[in-house]
């Protein structure tokens, strides 16, 4: 593999990739394309986004391994980037000479493991971003709320720290990514405003907003009702403090 | 105006605009393109995309307003939006019925005001935000590096607050908008990395990365340099602190 390209494709819109994305996806010659059993629909939309592309790159596929819950988070996080490079390696073997595209959803940047991925690969690719609209984009603009305030800083974090390490000190707006337990529940709601969405920009698209103490539990339901009824979710949310 | 497309259109690479982008620049009636006098290649890299989208919309154009020096920072703020949107209304005065577009730099929801100024307008529009790809994908794809370290937190703030703050307490990542005056000058270098970009995503684009202590006077020469030439410059970097 001398090149490869990480294509941010957006939240699961295919009208989310870019002139770019549909440009460097025709021109590919290997797409690599991750299966999770749970997700299929993912997948399916992954390949509707190559046909509308009208890409006529190989199209290969490799199976996504489990992370190991025995280890500690960030040697799991580390063995599991580890074992996903050696079967891209592996399905890559006898594939077409030229370039090696993979499709990220949102962003490659953004709270993504593939460049650290890209990064044990040797001999070292020519990695290629190409920017897509992120999760949070599709938070925002499914709202029509603006990200920040006026000069307003955003501190943008996982679910796992705000669990543990509560309301980022003097934070006025706070995104959350990579959330899967509904993890606002930890704060004390009142001068909070939360928006909310799940399979953002995608049909299935769920909104919900208010005030924390009154949203809070209405997020909890919608969530878990979407969620049992596609078999998986992905959701993000901002919150807002009211200041001075 | 019944209903109000705000569309992100990317940091000026035309190829930034994603198809739901086009497709409603193609949709759209009316598009309003502000006038501002040392920016002219901003406002024809408007009109390039509106021609590659194939839009058959009135092109409306509006001058926009200086911002009063003499008021208070919100206040000066605050007077600015109020004026561009009696400006919006004057100018489409007599324009063609349905939607009016506008094309806005990165994502409308991202340090833009565009949704501020929107909400002036009586009666209330019904707005339509479309994402964009933000300076903040610009720049990590550009440099190839991740937004964020495995469940680290990031926090997005302006060259205002970090002049007036210094380095957030306790962050890791710093990403800097709005920063007219390389404010990355009034921190302590030790142990502070920068990724720097000036006109993301442009032909002209101009990066530099490395150590702030090393890197930082670089930055500022670069800097001073592409903005002679160009006239004007947009950019925009990031800091992380090596932890632990």
């Amino acid at each position: 593999m001398r090149d490869l390209w990480l294509i941010g494709i957006g939240t699961g819109n295919p009208e989310h990739v870019t002139l770019e994305g549909m440009r460097l996806l025709r021109e590919a010659a290997v797409v690599l394309i991750p299966r999770k059993a749970a997700k299929d629909d993912l997948a399916e939309l992954r390949l509707a986004i190559l046909r509308a592309a009208g890409a006529e790159a190989r199209v290969i596929a490799f199976d996504m391994p489990e992370r190991d819950p025995a280890l500690p988070y960030h040697d799991r996080v580390a063995a599991w980037h580890d074992e996903i490079a050696r079967r891209w390696v592996a399905a890559l073997e006898g594939a077409p000479e030229g370039p090696v595209a993979l499709l990220v959803w949102g962003d490659p940047g953004l709270y993504d493991s593939t460049l650290r991925i890209a990064e044990r690969l040797t001999p070292a690719p020519t990695v290629r971003v190409v920017p897509g609209v992120t999760a949070l984009q599709a938070l925002t603009s499914a709202h029509a709320i603006p990200f920040n305030t006026v000069n307003g800083a955003v501190t943008v974090t996982t679910g796992r720290r705000l669990r543990d390490h509560g309301w980022p000190e003097g934070a006025e707006t706070v995104v959350v990514m990579l959330d899967g337990e509904c993890s606002f529940q930890v704060l004390e709601p009142s001068g909070l405003s939360i928006w909310w969405g799940g399979f953002l920009g995608m049909a299935e698209q769920v909104l919900e907003s208010g005030p924390l103490g009154e949203a809070g539990p209405r997020i909890v339901r919608a969530r878990a009702e979407a969620r049992a009824r596609h078999g998986w979710i992905m959701d993000t949310y901002l919150l807002r403090r009211k200041m001075g």
